[in-house]
């Protein structure tokens, strides 16, 4: 049961690198080789090309959704701590150098596989039912929400993070969280 | 001196898209088929593969700068002009449906050459110059740049761009545009 598990979050891993890296034209052979396990052994827990990709998708939803959650401020009970987990989260991958052309490539990539777009559209619903909950007026949730996503791209379209910069935009963006009303 | 404008175009343009479906790991065989030159037409205007995704990422930069100067209100005297042509650009390509998650894959792709982040860090610095010149306080200025850069992912990461949001968004941070001091 535990090598079940640890087999399929090796074969997710190598897939998230090899996609990221080559995009989903790569071979389930080349996944089984970088995840170190034999290819009947990567069927068994994914028996298609799409299904691994599908896979792949939901499981980076749910790591980033999972990473917000942990984010949340269990003192904090005012509206907005869950707008406010969810930059914490983003900025805390960007500012431990998480590859975020590698992140980036890797959802492009995914998002033309067949069945992708429904996968993350129900966590978007989710999403957007929970942001709908944390209290925020809905500009000022869209805005920093956007905000904290285009940071996340900023470092790929700027040619590299810059740490003081992204220090800045989380702060001006925790501090926006605590606003009332419009923006 | 046309022909060999239009070869070029024709190279960057078939580079874009292969580089954006298979990474830079593409070779300079396949590019030139897709642009429909010879290999030794190719290599005339790009005699290296680094060369080549030197000029393409120079080439998108300078394209999407062009793309914002042209959405330029010439009426608009006011602040914050600049920004609002930025905003304007973003979402007139996101709702013409220019494929979000190719031009992101490409940008990320291009990323890892070397030397392209110099190329991007000197464009970044013409437009922090600029945006200081259009008079908005800087963190309304980086907060509407960032959540514009955001919605250019958010389509990526949602499963499809929603065009209400799109128009939303775009609203929202054109009025944003027009507020004094910071956010």
């Amino acid at each position: 049961m535990r090598d079940a598990g640890r087999t399929r979050r090796s074969v997710l891993d190598a897939a998230a690198r090899t996609v990221a890296a080559n995009g989903t034209a790569v071979s389930l052979d080349v996944i089984a080789r970088a995840a170190g396990v034999s290819k009947s052994g990567l069927l068994h827990h994914f028996p298609s090309r799409d299904g691994l990709f599908l896979a792949l998708a939901a499981d980076l939803a749910e790591r980033f959704a999972d990473a917000v959650q942990a984010a949340v401020d269990p003192r904090d009970n005012a509206p907005g701590r869950l707008v406010r987990a969810y930059v914490r989260a983003t900025f805390a991958e960007l500012e431990n150098g998480a590859s975020a052309p590698e992140q980036v490539m890797l959802a492009g990539a995914l998002s033309a596989v067949p069945g992708v777009d429904q996968v993350l559209r129900a966590h978007t619903e989710r999403w957007n039912e929970a942001f709908e909950a944390d209290g925020l007026h809905p500009d000022r949730c869209l805005l920093i929400v956007r905000a904290a996503d285009g940071a996340t791209v900023a470092a790929i379209y700027e040619g590299a993070a810059n740490p003081d910069e992204l220090r800045h935009t989380r702060e001006l963006l925790l501090r926006l969280s605590h606003g009332d009303g419009s923006v």
